[in-house]
């Protein structure tokens, strides 16, 4: 595999805002976020802190739950 | 964390296919784009068949890779 790689901090952060901003825009908590896509309200503010290497599955759900297409959860934080 | 959740196949195929018609239109094998990334080959391939639940930061190198903003790995596949 060659030379190990880093994480994308900037990503993670760049893409938990953009989950943030979508999530308050819609009035809800991480804990009703949580509830709506089954994944657990710690690990969604973890997420929005940019601290998750997050999977498609649940980039999926992200959207899915907060109304969204998905390209749209990838689209520059206001 | 409540019941279990299935893999979501549907959207790893389509994020797969979108992979696939994004690195055949810049004209580069599944080696090349293994180079380009850092990631191997073999796991390029699966991701392509939908065989994988690929990760954020992994989803970013592929956008790099493939010189395209990161939503447009998640445009319609054409």
């Amino acid at each position: 595999m060659g030379k190990p790689r880093k994480p994308n901090k900037e990503l993670r952060k760049h893409f938990g805002r953009r989950v943030r901003e979508l999530r308050k825009a819609r009035g809800y908590s991480q804990e009703e976020l949580g509830f709506r896509t089954n994944i657990h309200r710690t690990y969604i503010g973890s997420v929005e802190r940019g601290e998750q290497n997050i999977s498609l599955d649940n980039i999926g759900r992200l959207a899915k739950a907060l109304g969204v297409p998905l390209h749209d959860l990838f689209e520059k934080v206001s």
